[in-house]
This record gives C-alpha cells, sequence and structure tokens, in this order.
C-alpha cells in the first residue's frame, strides 16, 4: 500500500509547550511531540505535515491546503476550539478523516473550554492524555485511512 | 454623475466556493462571483474592489481602508460573521453604506449561525440567493450611495 | 417566456405606512409601494396580485390560495413574522420560492425583532432597504422563479 | 341515555390536510377526517360539530359557543397550540372537558412545537396517530362526558 | 373645554365576564363595565367608544382607527397583551395617551402572564382592581389628555 | 362610616423627587405629593400616615407597624421593589389591601426593572402616571377597604 | 390474521395505583389495569405481556426482549419519563411500534414533568385519561401493528 | 514488569451491538469487541476483565470492585455518561486511572449528549472511533499505568 | 408510648464511606454511623431498620416498604438526590415524615448538586455536619413522629 | 470545659413570628424560641446572645461582632438568605463555625427562596423542622465548636 | 485653582480590612487607607471627606448629600455593588463624575461577583489593585472634575 | 533600581484612534497616547514597548515575546477583550503583572462587551478614563513591578 500523508495542525500558544504550566500541558516541546509524531507516523507509513500557528488564519488556509495534499487532518485547535466558526467551516469543506486532539481534559477546565466547534466535524476526539494523546491520533487516523480507502 | 468606488469584501473559506458543499453554496467560484460584480458594477457607474481573505485582521485593515477610498462596502463576512466584533467595530467607524450578504440563508443552518455581528451596524441584510444576492447587494448599494449624494 | 404570478402579501399596520414614523419605515405609502412593485414586475413579465391585511388568518389563507395560483410569493410579515406559527406552516405547505422582505432592518430594534418564524421556511431575505426592499425581492423571485422553470 | 354533543375544532393550515406534506401528516384530507368522526362519534351517540378555521379568533368564539351548546371539545389547534393564550384562556372559562389532538408527534418536531398552551388546560392529549387519534379523542371524550354524567 | 374621544378597547374572552371565573375576574359583565365608564366618562366630559372582539386584527385596526378620531386609548388587550406584537405596533404607531388596563393582577398569574408586549409603549399600567380599574384608568387618561391639550 | 388609616410608604431617593431627572420622574416634589395625597385622601375620609426612607428596614418595620394601625397600605418600593424579599415578606404578613405604585412606567426602562417583588403580593400595580398615580392609588385602596368592611 | 404480541411495560411507583394519590392516579390497581387490558387486547387479537418494576435497567431489558418477542410496546415510564436516557436507547434500537402513555396529564404537573425522553421515539403518546389511558393505547398500537403488516 | 488488571466496563444497550443501527454504533459485536480487547491489552501485559451491564447500580458496584482489584479502569457508560452522578461519584473515590470512551462522537448527536457527568472525573476521553476506540483506550491506559507505576 | 420504627435508608457509594476522601465525608464507616443511630435511636425509643443500596430501584421499593412497616424515614439519597423522579415519587406516595439528610454541605460542591429533588417532598433538611447529621434528623424526626401521633 | 458563646442571629420579620402565618412558620413566637434556645444551649454549657433585625446592616455588624466574642453563630437570615452578598461577606470574614437554620422548607416555596447566599459560607444547613431546628442547631454548633476546640 | 471635595464611600465589611483575608484584599486597614487617601488628595488639592457603612441607606444617603457638597465620589460598594438597584439610583441622581473602585479583582471570584448595578452609573473602574487603587481613583477623579471644571 | 520594560499592547481598530467617534473614545490619536505614556513611564523609570495590531495573532506572539523581554504588559485588547481565549492563554502563560485597560466604560455599552475574556487573567482592570486610563495603568504596573521586584 502506498504511504498516506496527514497533516498535524496545532494552534495557539502550543509553540510555548513545556516552558510553562507543565501541571496541565505536560513537559513535552512540541518539537518534542512532533518528534514522537514523526516517528509514530513512520512506523505506519504516513508521512507528516506539522505546523504551528497562533494565527486563525493560517489554521484555515493549512486545513483548505490540506485537502489537496493531504488523507488525513489530525488538529489541536487550542483556543480556537472554542471561538472558530472559521476552521469549523474549513474542516466541513474537506472530505478527509479528522482527528481532534487535546493535550488536557477540557472537561476539567473553565465551562467555555466545554464546548468545541470542531468536536461536531471530526470523525472523533481524543482529549486528556498529553503528547500521548498525538500518538493515539495518529494510530486512529491511520485506520480511518484504510477504512476511506477500501 | 461621477463614478463611485464599492468594496465587495469576503471572509473566510470563500475561496474555496463552487469546489465543495454546492448543495449549500452554489456551483460559482468567487471569480466567477467576481466577474458577475464588475458586470453589474459596471453597468451602475460603479468601481470594484473585491476581495478575498481567511484573516479577520485583513477584513478589519480594508474595511478601514474603505472608509477612505469608498463610498461602500458589500460584506459577506462568513464564519466570522458570528463571532468578530473586530469587524463589526471597524464598520461602527465608517460613514459608509454598508450592505450584508450571504450566499445561504443562514438561518436554515446551525442555530450559531443565526447571530450576526454584523447586522446591527450594516444598513441592510440580503441572504440565501446564492450568487444572485452579490448582484442584488451591488442594486442595493447604488442606491444608498444615491441616496447619501443628494 | 409565459408571464409569472407572484403575491406581494403584507401584514398588520403596513396600510399605515408614510403615516408615522418615517424614520423607520421611510415615507412611501404601501400605494406608493404597489405601484413601483406593479413596475418592477412588469419589466420581468411578472403579474402580481398585492394585499396587505392585518388578520394572521388573512395571510394563511392567502398564502393557501397562492400555492394554487401563482409561482412565488414575497412576504412582508411585520409583527407577525415574530409570532407566527400558522404563517410559517402555511409556507411549508407551498412548493413556491418564498422571498421574506422588511423594510427595517430588524436586528436594530428590540431583541423580540431578531427572530423570525418565516425566514427558515423562506428561500432569502431582504431586509433594511425601505421601499427598495420590495424591488430588489421582485428581482430575486424573478430569478428563483427561472431556476424553477428550467 | 341521552344523546350529546360534541365540538371538534380545527386549527390554521389543516384544511390543506391530504394535500400536501403526507409524510408528517398523512393522506388523509380534513373531509375523510370528518367522515371518519361522525361514523365513530353516531356508534358512540354523539353528535358532532366539525369545523375548522384558519382564525385565531374563530376559535376562541367557536370554544366560548360550545361552553353553551356542547358536552365536550376535541380540539386540534395546529399552530395555534404553540402562540395562544386566548384560546387557553377560552378553553379555561368552560368546564367542559376537553382533549387535544394533534396529528404529528410534535415532539420529532422543531424545538418550539415542544410546548403547548393549550396542555394543561385540557383533560388529555392524543398526539402521534395521525387521522387515527381523531377517533381515539372520541373514545375518550365520550368516557369523559360519561363520567361527568354520574 | 372641548369634549374629548377614548376608545376603550377590549381582547379576547372579555366578552364572557360575569360568567365564570368570578373569583379572578370578578361579577362584572362586560356591560356592566361599559355602562360604569359611560358615568365616569360623561362626567370628565369624554366621550366613549366601548368595543370587544375576539380577532388580534379588530385591535389593531380599532388602535388605527382611534389614531384617527380618539384623543387617548385605554386598551385591556387580555390574552393578546403577552403574544400581541401587531397590537404593540399599532399603538407605537398613534401619538395618543394610552393606559393599559387588566382587570386582575397578572403577576400573581402563571409566569408567561408576566411580561406584556403593550407595556412599554403605554403610558401607564393599571392592574389587580377589577372593574374599578377601568374607572381608574379613564380618570389617568383624563388627565393625559388634559397635559397633551396644554 | 368611621375613617380608616392608610400608610403611603416611599422608599429610597424619593427623598430627591422633583430635584433631579423630571424627564422621568415629573417636576412634583414628594412634600407636593404628600400634600395632594392629604387632600384626595381627606375627601374619601382616609387619615395618611406619609413616609419615606432610603432604608430597607424602615419600610419593613412600618409595613409591620401598619398591619396594627392601618386599613391599607400604598407602597412605592422604589429600587427596593426589585430587590427586596424583605418587604414581600413583611407585606405578606399583614392582611391589609395593598396597592404598589410607580411613578414611572418600569417596562420602559432597564430589564432589571421589569421584575417586582412586590407585584405578587400586592393587590393592584398602578404605574407611569407620576404624582398622579398616587391618587388614583388612594381612589382604589379607599375601594378595597370598603370592601374589606362589607 | 395471525395474532399479535404486544409488551405493556409500567415503571417505578406503578405497582402503588390505587393505594395513594387517587386524585392523581385514579383509584384502580395496577391489576385491574392489567385486566383491563387483557380484556381489550383480547378482543384486537393481541396477546399481552404486562410488567412492572422500579428499576430502569429492567425496563432497558424487557424493551431489549420486546424486540426479539413483539410486535409493539406500550409504555409507561413513570418517573424515568423524564430522566432516562437509557430507555430512550433502548426504543431506538427496536423498530417496534411504540405508544407511550401516562395516567395523568402531566403538563399540569411541576415544570421537570414536562420534558419527556421518550416522547421523540415514540410514535405517539396518550397522556390525562386515566386507566382508560391504557386501553386506548392498545386500540392505537393495534392500528400501527396493522399498518406494519401492510 | 508484572501484569496489570483492567475493568473495562460497558453501560446500558451496549449489549446490542452490531445488531442495529450500525450506521451509528458499527457492526462489531460487544463480543468482537471484548476479543479485540482482549488480544490488545495481552499485548501489553494486562489482564481483563470485561462486563456489561443495563443497570447503573452494577456500574457503580463494579467500579467499586475495581478500586480493590484493578489497576485501571476503561468505562463506556452508555447512556448513563449524560445522567449519573452515581457514576461520577463512584470514580471519585478511586485513585485509578480512568478512560471514557465512546463508540460515536457524541457531539454530532442529541444535545443532551454533549454533556458528560463522566469526563470531569476521567484521565481522558476518547470519542467516535467505533470499537477501535476501545483498542486506543487501552493503548492510553497502559501509559497511564506505566506512569502511576513509576 | 408504644415504640415507633423508623428507615434509614442510604443511596449509592455511602457503602464506601471512611475508605475514601475523609475531607469531605469524615472518616466514619457506615457501619459507625449505623452504630451510632441505632444508639441515639434506642435512647428515643425508635427501632432502626439501616440499609444501603447502590441501586435507586432498592430505594424506591424500600421506600414503599416503610409506607407499611414505619412511621418515619431518613434518607441520604447521595448521587441521587440530584437525578432520581422516581425516589421523589416514592416519597410522595407516603404519609410518613420524611428528613432529608446529607453528610457534606452540597452547596459548597459543584452546582449540580445544588439542586435536589427529594427536598420538596421532605419535611425537613439536614446537611453539612458528617456522621453527626444522622442523630440529628433521628431527633427532628422523633419529635415529628411524636407530632403526628397527637 | 469553660463555657463557649454563640450568637443566634434573626433577619427581618422574625419579630413577628406567631402571630402570622403559622401554617409556615409555627405557632412559636421569636421569644418562644429564644427560650428553648437558653433553656438547650444552657444543658450544653453554651452562654447565648440572641437578636434580631430588620436591618441587612445589623446582621452584619452581629456577625462582625461575634467574630470577637463568640465561638459559633447560628444565623436565620429570613429574606436576606436570597439577596445578601454583604452577610456572606460578614460570615467569610470569621473563623467561626456557622449553621444556618430556616423555620420552613424552603424547597416547598417560591423559587427565588431556593437559592441562599448563605449556604456556601456555612458548614452546614438546618431546614424545616420550625422553631425544633434551632435546638438541633445548637447541638450542631455544640459539637462543631469542641472539633474547633480539640 | 480652588480646592476641590470628594466623597469616598466604603461599603459593608470594609472596615475588616486588615484583619481578615489579607490574600483577597491586603494587609491595610481602612484607616491605613484613609490616610493614603488624604495624603494624595492633599497633593492634587483635594479635600476628602472619607466614610464607611454596613447599611446601603447610609451608602444612599452620602451620595445624596455628596450631590450637594462635593464634586466627585469615590465608591466602593463592596457587596452592595452586586445587589443594590438603591445606590444605583441615587448615584444616577447626581451629576458628579463617579469613580468605581474595587480592591480585588471581582473577575477572579464567584460568578455574581462579575455583575455590578454601578458600573453603568459610573464614569470609570478600577479594581484589583488593592489599596493602590484608591490613589489611582483619586489621580483619576481629579482629572475628571477638571474636565468639569474648563 | 534599574529600570523595567512594559509592553503596552493595543488591539484592532485602535489605530483609528481619534479620527471617528470621538464621544466615545475621545479626540487623541493612538500616536498623542503613546507620547503621553512615554513620559509618564520615562517619569517611572519604565521602557516602553508600544504597538497596536489589528490581528489576534500578533497580541498572542507579542504576549509570548514580552513574556521574555518585558517585566509587566498593558494590554487594551479592544474588540478581542470580548472574544479572544488565544489572548487570554497567551496571558495565562506568562508570569508578569498584567493590567487591562479600556478607553470607554464597556458597562454602558452593548451587553455582549460587559464579558471580557481577559480580565480572570490580569491583575487589574481599568476603564472609562479615556487616555487617561493609559496613565493610570502605566502607575499602576510600575507599583506592581516594584512589589515583584521585593
Amino acid at each position: 500500500m502506498a504511504d498516506h500523508d496527514i497533516y498535524i495542525l496545532n494552534g495557539p500558544n502550543l509553540n510555548m509547550l513545556g516552558v510553562r504550566e507543565p501541571g496541565i500541558y505536560g513537559s513535552d516541546t512540541l518539537a518534542d511531540i512532533e518528534a514522537m509524531c514523526r516517528d509514530r507516523a513512520s512506523d505506519l507509513g504516513l508521512d507528516v505535515v506539522f505546523r504551528q500557528s497562533n494565527a486563525e488564519a493560517d489554521l484555515v488556509s493549512w486545513i483548505q491546503e490540506a485537502r489537496e495534499n493531504a488523507d488525513g487532518i489530525i488538529l489541536n485547535a487550542a483556543a480556537y476550539t472554542h471561538t472558530s466558526v472559521a476552521i469549523r467551516d474549513a474542516l466541513s469543506l474537506t472530505d478527509l478523516p479528522v482527528v481532534e486532539v487535546h493535550l488536557s481534559n477540557t472537561h476539567k477546565r473553565e465551562g467555555f473550554r466545554h464546548h468545541s466547534y470542531v468536536s461536531a466535524v471530526a470523525n472523533g476526539v481524543i482529549m486528556g492524555f498529553g503528547a500521548q494523546g498525538y500518538l493515539l491520533a495518529i494510530d486512529a487516523i491511520a485506520r480511518l485511512i484504510d477504512q476511506d480507502a477500501l
């Protein structure tokens, strides 16, 4: 089977991972997570595009780009999870499998973090497992891509 | 009567028009709509600046720019319609006539699309007529500009 | 192409147009608007039935009648926009294109005017352009009828 | 036992039954339902006054009239179920048994149809059984009238 | 001082007064109230038009008529108090003094009776004094008309 | 008929009447209103205790006192109308007729002024007639006391 | 036509029927109702399984069992009507016709009884007719089964 | 490293998996899922206790039991997710890692399924991946147990 | 005076008392509390039936049983306090005095614990005193039984 | 053990106890309750300061005073329970044990009485037992003081 | 420039400052704050009236008094911020500049502290800077008074 | 004492200051405010980085940058105050003192401006003093930095 491409997209402030509030987000930096993701993806025959931006528009545009170039999207929209209809619309416009991932369990935090604009347009959600959640998301999307490939 | 200038500004994901979900948004691309708009505007003696961006800040800045350069604004803020106070504030700071346009009838869609931050600072709203709505908006703004010109 | 018939139906208090509160509703009387509508419709090959009533039941019955006799409905339900499920149900029972029109931009007024029972069963909505909105609605419905006719 | 009289009152748009949306309301016309009702009522020694109106005021006045002339009321207020305090008040002013009936199961439809102003002033409610629900309502009201007669 | 004319308008089910639920509404019939009103108005040099209807549209049209013919309006909109935007709009279109009156104290009844669409467009409100409230309303409107006459 | 005593109790800031915001509250001072009340009450054979306080506790205690000494209470609780359960409880503990009065029509003001803790425990409400409302309230309570006396 | 089987399932506290609160629930015991049901069902060629439990899980399991063994379900879920998603899910998993029945008219009782998790997954609802409602439900389900059998 | 024990607990109606609504829940039976889980767990050195019940109390008691016997809990509480404070309390009383799993993405379903009493007391949540979600949950809990073991 | 019998019924997870979260619930086990209760009850001439279950249905059935066998009920419904209409209904069906008791002060905990379905059908409530609250409840119910016995 | 001092503070309208509404509040006067409290407190080695005021400020100041002079507070804030943040803040500023007591079961009364600003800053709550509740509160606070003294 | 007078008014429990909860309110006593305020005001040519009361009525009356005697008001209404319409009304009746100040940042505390009745009638708000906030408020009001003086 | 650095960050549309709506925002341009800020900061030994952007992402990134380079942040997030969780998260990730400033008093404006995502993560808030508010904010942050430096 030919290799597949996935986009792993990260939202605002995730470039600060590992630097502050490890109690909530863990001690791994985003570079650590990227490395872990590349290892796992490689084992599953997946090529990874891994990006982070503080800009909602970048996430929108990268999702549009993934529509052309990729077979699946893993998205940690961070704060935009709770406020961005634009990201939701971008996801709606692709047919790709989408996995929503969060480092923390947002249901243990402030009430405004309990609602996600992303969830209803994602295939599934994985939250609360720290960096490990990204690896679970890669396993999940590999499976979803395989199902699509059937 | 001297020609007038109008800005037709388009928000996130409208660059994807015609590519996906034609059932909701129609089969015209944004370039098709731009061409249709230029034709109609030309008939009415209006020069058109036609732009699209996925970035909220671009829309804010273009509205500020229109304040200096244009006689009216037609705005399809797309997803930002429902989430952007910044765009609303930018519109409030101009004295130009503003027409809000939407391709789809947002009242037939999810509840969070029923509220618009734009409507209360626009002169009028046109929604649900697909690309045709842009032409109606041009007719409407031409009239509003004429009234201002009296 | 054969001529088409449209019903333009007007709700409570619209018989008072031009008499009071021109700041909100403009200085045209309903007779003025009817005349403008007949002109524009005539240009587009549309025959117009133009009526007003203060009674919800009249609007319901006229919509039922339009179902038999007309090719499209333009409805300014005025106050009943916000309170009438009966009008909504009547509209749901026709297959005709429906354009909702309002003279004022209801989003600039009291909160209870922000919800419309009509919008979700109309093809599109035009509001805030005064009498001019009726002409835009005629243009819009002409187009919708043409699409149906294809 | 002497015969009893019942009023079967039908609200807006029920005159359109059988013509449109049979998936929701069934294929029987209101005349069909009236015939079925007269048969069943006759078997139970009940005389039937069967009426329909699109006007809230007609329903109010007929309920007031039933207060003088009838022994029970079966009411399908249709859209007015959800909006009419006037009908509720009229029902409150009679001592007659009242059965609320709906062709469709309103709980499967839009949220605004889940609330009934009628229910709290009716003896009982029957919904979701199409035309058959009217026959069940006749059985029910016959029993309620008998209890009153004791 | 020349005589003034007032309209005293009564909404749905008020034709049933004195017949049922005297505990809530008192034992006076509407004819009794009319007689009392005419006496009091006569003492104050006011001519009275006194009407009742179960139809929202009648109340709307009579308010429009009062705009031409009267110097003040006393309105007991009964159930339509809580549901009619059309009546509110009709009142907004007159410059006449308006007194809202209710026989019962609506704040002691169901929650949906605590909100009035009429109050915000009336000069004042009188409720809870039974038939006596009409006489107080006449005294009040006489005074308001005098102030207007200055 | 023997004379009756009534308490006319006034809440916070009513000592400022006539000094500020005559547009809302009128130009009469509280002393003016007291004088008008004494005149009217005298005509009706009523003795008046007329008091004002900025303290919720004073109003509570005076209502308790009225329970022993008076035949009726007219209460303008001003701001405490919207916040005081204590005043409501004090009123609940008397059997006296109670008339709630407000100078302004609170339904034309901020949303938090639309709810009254007093209304549900008063016999009736009079609002929006300025100082004149006190005289209407005296007429009303005289009648209520007479009914009690029967 | 071959006989059909129906399950009549009763929720918590219905074993206490006839013992307490006859004003709300009537004086029939559940055994009385069972006997009445068997008579009526027998007339209609229906075999009845009639059960009651205070346990949510029993109701879930019996509905699952009915899926294999029966042609229709009549369910009075009593208190679980308002709180059980598990029962709703069990009903969703069967293709059988389902009639929801309640002895009392829940809309006359506390607010939390106005919502039913069952209604949206039932064919129809019958409430407020006491024990008689079960017989109406049997008539209704017999008809629904016949329709399925066509 | 010594083997660890995990409890995989399944709530109401999950015994029906694979039989109905495969569009929502997939075609695997619960026995299929159990087999898949045992395979994966075995690879990771985990012993599995796998149970299902329609009874809330069973889930509560099994969670209490797991507290003594297991090193982690995977819970698909199904319908009780949205209604059971008792299950939440039972989870709060253990110190074990807890993974909440759902076959479907509950955010794509009815509004009442968007809230989970379980999430705030679980370490993490995995939803929307069908039977595959259980395997991801096993991977996740293995990691959480390892962290605890450090 | 003859001895009286009381039922002390305990809901889900109370079998775990003393084992976990002593900060919230105290260090006494349920057996300790039972012993304390028996001592106190014995002093007051009360025989105690003391039970715990994780099952809502057990609590419902025991309350029904108490109706026959006991003179009063002390109920700590724990988590079911906030979710069980069935328990509320069972309590409504007895005439016995009922005391609701909670170990913790639920108003210091999550918002969903602030509402109790039990309170409105209990005579009184005691919360926040740990195991001591049971003894206060026994004192209270002894008094209530004495009053009933008069 | 040395004696302890407790403050028993009573809010607005409690000076009226025994005079009105014995159905809700019982027939004991506040003086009766004070006498009962002194007896019970004396048995437990507690000195009592017993006060009542209609003024929120008095309750605030007395709580501040208790902070210096007492070992515990029993508070029946009556109507201020539902409206006073000032009393809540005063209680937060003491370290004393606090028992909230109410004569009636507030959950059986109007909705606005279901929320208490006091509860979340009290140790425990006792309501619904009439005057007897004060004695239970004394028992409770004696125990709480003893625990503090350890 | 002639000296100006300002009132610095402090609400309930602020007399306890420095004594308890320094983590929230800081360690300065109200006397310390008064001294700091007098120093700063003196530098700016302002005379200070500095008062504290636990009584809402005192604050109302002092604001009325300031209207006559002062050029500006600094108000820390403490708990009454969230509950007092009377204080809001008193402020509305003065034309003086008003600065609202809070020691703590109320947005970090309970939800009911997020709303202020004062803010909408104050010129500005300063919160979260402890005692220092009073000095900032003095600087601010000095400037506002200067602007008025122009 | 060594100099400190502060970032003064300004959100969308603040580049338009002084140009439009001086009634709300004052007549100073942002350059005027910057100059005033530099003067005041210089007096206090603070170096200022002063920036404005219409882009949410710029504000997020500058806050992250300030974390490395500055000792405190003054933020006027303008419209993003009400919609940006991303800015809130960025602020949460720094340990710097943060002062939220607004030119206008947002509590006098539309309801959606009453909530700030920033306030709960800022040390303090200053609003309603126009450009002067920036100077107060500099004074405030100088003090907060000094406290940190201790």
